[in-house]
């Protein structure tokens, strides 16, 4: 059994292996510029995790972690785009470096050359492997399509929002998990316990990232606190403020919605809001259900616990993290 | 043997079953839009009649037939984007009728739906498949990726262009003919015969169509003639001209790329320079260059000549064309 440092070595090692130095050099530059640009590589790790916990071969495996990193990027590059983002992991996004065009093929190359990768697991389990990446990768356009329809209305309940982040965000996390598992052989009961886990993860994981945003450590959490604030950006945090506030602190609310003259200001006032809303302590507490919804998925499957200990840390270690 | 009216029957019955009432619609509505827009149904088609040629099972081929109409339609909506074109097929084009984001999306999507319909050919042909699938649909992005940087640069000489067109538009109808064909098991030199067949038609057509913009009758065209003389693009014609014409001429062609006042004036002037360099006469021996080498591909394969009738008399047809 491996430990997520030896399979994130592992992986880096075969992901530097992937040569994007061909031409057009205009259309591969940028996909090698966005791989490099680092990141967590939290997906294929969860492939390659899930294929080792029953045993797998990793070698089969890490075409379909190959995959899921290329068609991860490959979301990131055009919802930059479509979010107009200038920056990703401190870096200029594709779009801005070079231009709208770029981004938008050198995207449509990266999820082209994702199913080549996926083309290369075993052909016994080339079928099913194909078929749920198909699903998921269309779940997260849905999921994308709606974020940006959120942006655009007045109301969005709480349970539209989660639904919202589980297509966009979480069904990647558990089809990860449900490919490499596949991929070893393992009882489908297993498969199915491991994907509801990554689902919940995910959920968790978003839950953090939107908490982060205000109640972050902006030294730890590598980017400025309140970005969400100032764009108002529809996260759990200001969802559930906004189904919760009361009329006068609702109209405040609203107001601040509506001013983005001072920064500061914006963000202290609405920050105090979401205090007086007790809106951390119900982020919070989403988190934790979701989180041990997703220990019961892990403690439900069928192996001895050694094998689950790597992705028990790592889902601690994700929920813990202040960054 | 069927013809290819009942082919393009047959295929058009399939591709209306296609349910694209999904939820959500803002995703899915654009991609019913793009796809009942019509267009001549080729690349199906050549799916289908070289499968039919080597006595294929035509359903089982169906589904190939329609995920490269699905592809090919994502080319064209992410190419909209990108060259900023208006009006597709008469009508307005998805970015125009809806915007940016939603053409990048629904694109993305339909790529996706393009890979789930390809999932469902025969599992013993599924790993070729999609790797002539994949190999190609890369090269498609290449060919638009120097289409678009043939714009930007000053020399584009004939050699480059014909590279250009055989990735853009030839090979995805030697791709066509080569899965239809491998899906009914044909030995491999006729498949390859086959997919040469394609290219040389391809770039046969796409200099048709080069030839048309300018030579072309507006009634029977179906767009406005001189609309490429018009935005200056580097087609064959174009490129040829700036390739032959002397100082002279080369520095009147040269005037009016830069001069955008009278669009009747521009179109009628540069007609005529073509005329006297008598680059219509070079693009039509070019084409019958490619079409004298698509017919000696189709001569080589090694079946009755009542098989290569359909073939035969739709590439004819393709050259005769005056729309």
């Amino acid at each position: 059994m491996k430990t997520f440092a030896e399979i994130q070595a592992l992986f880096t090692e075969e992901l530097n292996k992937l040569d994007w130095s061909r031409k057009p050099v205009g259309l591969y530059e940028p996909i090698g510029y966005i791989l490099a640009l680092g990141g967590k590589r939290i997906r294929p790790a969860l492939v390659l995790l899930a294929n080792d916990m029953f045993n797998g071969n990793l070698k089969e495996a890490m075409p379909a972690a190959l995959a899921l990193e290329v068609f991860h990027n490959f979301t990131l590059l055009h919802d930059d785009i479509m979010d107009k983002a200038p920056i990703r992991r401190g870096r200029p996004t594709v779009h801005v470096k070079w231009n709208d065009n770029t981004a938008i093929l050198s995207g449509d190359t990266m999820l082209i050359e994702a199913y080549k990768l996926l083309a290369q697991v075993p052909e016994r389990h080339l079928k099913a492997t194909l078929d749920i990446f198909s699903k998921t990768a269309c779940e997260i356009c849905e999921g994308q399509q709606y974020d940006m329809e959120f942006e655009m209305r007045q109301n969005v309940s709480v349970l539209e929002y989660m639904e919202m982040i589980r297509l966009k965000t979480a069904v990647l996390l558990g089809m990860a998990l449900q490919v490499g598992a596949d991929l070893a052989d393992a009882p489908q009961a297993d498969i199915e316990e491991l994907y509801q886990f990554g689902i919940n993860i995910g959920l968790a994981f978003q839950l953090k990232d939107d908490y982060l945003d205000v109640y972050g450590d902006e030294k730890t959490f590598g980017k400025a606190i309140g970005g969400d604030i100032l764009c108002n950006k529809k996260t759990y945090m200001l969802i559930s403020a906004l189904n919760t506030a009361d009329g006068a602190t609702k109209r405040e609310l609203e107001r601040w919605l509506a001013d983005s003259t001072d920064n500061a200001a914006k963000i202290s006032a609405v920050t105090g809001i979401y205090n007086t809303l007790r809106i951390n302590e119900k982020c919070e507490d989403a988190m934790n259900i979701y989180f041990q919804k997703a220990v019961a998925n892990l403690d439900k499957i069928n192996i001895i616990e050694a094998k689950k200990h790597e992705l028990r840390t790592l889902a601690e270690r994700l929920m813990l993290r202040n960054e």
